[in-house]
């Protein structure tokens, strides 16, 4: 079956590049600030999504929800995979890795893998934060080059591969790396006791220069922030030899070992820019993330900009229809609830059919750090109306994570509220802490989220109709959070309502 | 040295019977209603602790604490472990089997292990709910008593052990088992389709004859409640051929394989019963448990009632004094973070040394079901003042079990309440669920925690010292919960004060 499979498949690879809280910082979405030459290159060859979103904004949940094709809450990991935090999908989830291996896809990952367990995201090649530095593996390019170079030097000329490189820029590190900046922009950059990376030409970016995103505050303090993050990003970017080649290092790998003419590309990033609104939050900077695929078959819309509703669960079916792949028939916890994809190919978008009813996006939160329960859903209808529901709001206070708590941006915004002096952001901290339990956007007219529609009578019938599809969606994939909550509601919900609702 | 630590250990071995949810529901404590003669007569030959509490009211944490000797917050095991919860300890925690194991004790488990994973928790004879059906292996006294007579038959005479006997009995089972009565007290009782326990004699108690504990509500409902969970005592209790010979059929085999004069036998509780400031709470209800341990070398005290502060922590001190076997050195995840046992062996007691000074209760919770986030600490000092605090107090309401949700005592609640009915409780349901960060007690004088103590001036003093004390434990045994609560506290103190406690 293996060898048949294999055979069927020749010619056909896939190559996964997921940045680590990377953002729009580039010229094919507009920012013509951050250099990043060989993005916008691979960009120009590929079909960008201007609406794609993650379904959780948190590093570990996005990866194993971007590995499995299931939301947060039904592949079990709820929060980080690290240290103290210590959360894993359910021991039974059939991730990608695992299910292309079953059908003769070698798979690899080099970079920040953050999931767990080991015997459910089990990839055949492996250089990961497991097995080496992080910094290595995640932030140093040239090693990254090499290590892609190794797995397809010992790539079987016959066998599809899936190579998943996962980048650890431009992630944060005043929490865990203080001494490399901000964004460990410094690290290899050459000066003393930073190291050496030969191939990257660090560039520097002025604090006035930087386009700040409209939910960042405009001080020097988040300006400052911005640049630093610029920084890693163009390392991130950094190709060497020959331009126009896409991201650069990686990409110049593929070409090297002749794949480039069999191989689907796919660039995106786990989740948002780690900024006020942005990484943990269920807001469109916390959500949006770039997304471009680019097909050696499908040429048809290269270059071209597409306003389809992508989610990083629609990876899984886009891989498995790349490779003809059925996702099997199983159930993760009890017979009775049978395992099936949510998400959609995103292949015959490249192939121009744009016309395709958009479905609704949906999104699942529980945690990031184990102390920063906070469970939200979310959903967005026709790219115009989304609900929020916050389901510890309005009680408890939106928790900070370690690593933006520590940034220059946050640590300035809470010095200004301490000390009454202006945020310049576009709202108060306490608006930020303090959420209602339900929010509803019109992203049309109010893009950035700062109406909340909820209450208002005009839009009382297409409140009911989102709650109602976001409830109908946690019941169909066996959501641990939906009755819960209800059962907390007892204050404005009757016994006979919560019956009604087979909750009890 | 394997073999050297077991011919040094023969003649010693240990008994560990744990309750689920089991409270005080026996002669020994008072209770003259509830029939549990093997069990008082167990009793009447141990130390009998009337202070012992566990260090989280949860299943699987006060488990994994009781293995561990570790509190939930440094073993790693923050919820329960089954289902959807899928709570794990720390893959590198040290368990009580495994040091046992290493020392040449042959170590078994007979009933509920509800802990994870299987590398940290592994006895050499397991009958659990892993392999069995729960049912059998935890609330069958016949097929229990089997298979303790299966593990001591197939014991190497020269070999010491440790036999884990956990009950299910006497756990609620509305949400999994409701056919069998709301505290599966009919399972097994012979009637149609309830199945048949060949060494059960079922005893029915009339709501109108128990002994309600003050934090019962005085209705039909909740009586009905308490004489199902003495039907369920029972069964635990129940012992066939002879009397007097402490919990029945377990007791009996050890007397039949000739162990009962070289076996430290030890009785106790996972946690508080399943009622109203019960299991799920820091208030004693929950935390306080029976325990009484029998050893066949220290007879100095048999049938004495000791006051001495006893924690489930203290269970793995016990135990490895009883061996005689050090606890490792090691850490958990930081070199720079070593792992030490914070309990005490309770041997001494049982020698008659009463006078030690009593050391301080540490109580450490974050969550029971993964969606019942609602992290606490506690601190007892002196067995008078105590301080529970409520991280997620006051915004957040306290979260109810499924389990007691669907209790009859509890819908009970709930519909008296809707209907401004009187509860005939010792305070109000929006109490109950509404809770102050700070609960600071005089258990002397107020033992039924009542009056909140904390912001009267008189106790400021004592409210400090308390509060001090409680940091310091958290921080001395690396909780994570220790900083991101002073970080969400910012409106309450200043940037300075978080950057001197080191939280950032
Ligand atoms: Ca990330
Ligand atoms: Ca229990
Ligand atoms: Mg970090
Ligand atoms: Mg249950």
């Amino acid at each position: 079956h293996h060898e048949a499979s294999a055979a069927l498949l020749h010619g056909r690879n896939v190559l996964l590049m997921i940045a680590d809280d990377g953002g729009f910082e580039m010229g094919v979405y507009g920012n013509n600030r951050c250099r990043t030459p060989h993005l916008d290159a691979l960009a120009a060859q590929s079909l960008v999504f201007s609406r794609a979103r993650t379904s959780v904004s948190s590093c570990s949940p996005s990866r194993a929800a971007l590995l499995s094709g299931l939301p947060s809450h039904e592949n079990g990991l709820y929060g980080l995979h690290h240290d103290v935090h210590h959360f894993n999908s359910f021991e039974t989830v059939r991730s990608l890795p695992m299910i292309l291996r079953e059908n003769g896809v070698r798979t690899g990952i080099i970079g920040k893998k953050h999931v767990g367990p080991g015997s459910v995201y089990s990839f055949d090649y492996e250089q990961t934060e497991e097995n080496n530095s992080i910094m290595q593996v995640g932030r140093n390019i040239t090693r990254i080059k090499l290590l892609v170079r190794e797995f397809l030097a010992t790539q079987n000329e016959t066998q599809p591969f899936l190579l998943y490189v996962a980048f650890h820029d431009p992630h944060r590190c005043d929490h865990s790396n203080p001494s490399y900046g901000h964004f460990c922009d410094k690290f290899g950059n050459g000066e003393p006791g930073f190291g050496h990376i030969p191939d990257w030409k660090p560039i520097q970016y002025k604090p006035e220069d930087v386009l700040l995103p409209y939910f960042v505050p405009d001080t020097p303090a988040a300006r400052e922030d911005v640049a630093s993050q610029y920084t890693t990003i163009s390392r991130l970017d950094q190709g060497t030899r020959q331009k126009n080649l896409g991201v650069g290092l990686v990409l110049d790998e593929i070409r090297r070992a002749g794949k480039t003419e069999d191989t689907l590309i796919i660039y995106s990033s786990d989740n948002g820019i780690s900024f006020p609104n942005g990484r943990t939050n269920m807001y469109e900077p916390g959500l949006a993330v770039p997304l471009f695929i680019k097909s050696p078959y499908d040429l048809a819309r290269r270059g071209e900009l597409t306003d389809v509703q992508a989610s990083l669960l629609d990876i899984v079916p886009t891989v498995l229809d790349w490779f003809d792949i059925d996702y099997p028939k199983y159930h993760i916890l009890k017979p009775s609830q049978p395992t099936s994809l949510g998400g959609k190919s995103l292949l015959p978008f490249l192939r121009g059919d744009d016309h395709a009813e958009s479905d609704a996006f949906f999104g699942s939160h529980a945690m990031h750090e184990v102390t920063m329960n906070y469970p939200m859903r979310s959903i967005i209808l026709g790219e115009r109306y989304k609900l929020i529901h916050n389901l510890n709001a309005p009680g408890t206070p939106f928790p900070i994570d370690q690593d933006f708590y520590l940034s220059p941006t946050f640590l300035d915004m809470l010095n200004r509220t301490l000390n009454g002096r202006p945020l310049h952001w576009i709202k108060e901290l306490s608006d930020y802490y303090f959420r209602e339990e339900w929010e509803m956007f019109d992203l049309k007219e109010d893009p950035k989220e700062c109406v909340n529609l909820h209450r208002k009578k005009k839009y009382r019938e297409i409140f009911i109709e989102l709650k109602e599809k976001l409830f109908m969606w946690q019941k169909s994939t066996y959501d641990p959070w939906f009755c819960c909550v209800l059962h907390m509601e007892y204050y404005w919900r009757t016994l006979k309502d919560l019956f009604a609702l087979r909750c009890i």
